[in-house]
């Protein structure tokens, strides 16, 4: 497995309407898309900066992931790390076969349209590590 | 201000003895530097992917930042964020007249030279993040 970069890095924020505001003046930019995606009960605003995105994750429902993350982290924080690989599947298999544990063993919907398939933090020192494939590429 | 990619993002490892064979195998790639930070109490190993290095964290002392660090996420996570900008002295200066608290209010030497500079994750939606200039560029 080789990824290609680093897709986005996801960071939890307690709202959109609180966050969007201070990326835009960290980065020099405004924010170019905003979706919800309901398989994850968040929704999200994406930046891009050089080949990596921000993408803003607020909850949409007290039991979404990003909700539980910031019940222990209530200011915001990063929630995972997103690696662009060519041949998702054959990447989730190569980690399988190399011991990590893998959170999705098949590759399913994420934002912007992208295949993705997550790694668990239990085996990748603590960082949730997602992997992700442009069908479209 | 306007940071023109992601330098790098800092992640604490319990160890760099475990963490680089991980990360050699999830990026494909042979780990092309390792350097101890005295000021910082760490040493560091690097990646890069794209126009982004990942930046493995070690501690050094027990008081090390990333000591800290570890005592909260054992198994390690995401330390910070670093955006590289042109004119780091500037940028510093217009984050604090935005309102962004500062740990460092003039730029420091971090790893591989760069001059670094950090903003309080309390004004940062929780993600402890780095400006850097490359001095040399």
């Amino acid at each position: 497995m080789k990824p290609s970069h680093i897709e986005h890095i996801g960071i939890a924020v307690p709202s959109l309407e609180a966050g969007i505001p201070y990326y835009e003046q960290l980065l020099g930019q405004k924010c170019y898309s905003i979706e919800e995606v309901a398989e994850q009960k968040v929704k999200t605003a994406f930046f891009k900066l050089g080949d990596t995105k921000i993408e803003l994750l607020e909850p949409t429902s007290e039991d979404s992931p990003i909700a539980k993350f910031l019940e222990k982290n209530p200011k915001g924080g990063v929630h995972h790390v997103a690696f662009c690989v060519d041949g998702l599947q054959t990447a989730l298999n190569d980690c399988e076969a190399a011991g990590i544990q893998l959170i999705d063993k098949t590759p399913r919907k994420g934002a912007e349209g992208l295949n993705i398939g997550f790694l668990h933090p239990k085996s990748t020192f603590g960082v949730l590590t997602e992997l992700c494939e442009d069908p479209n590429k």
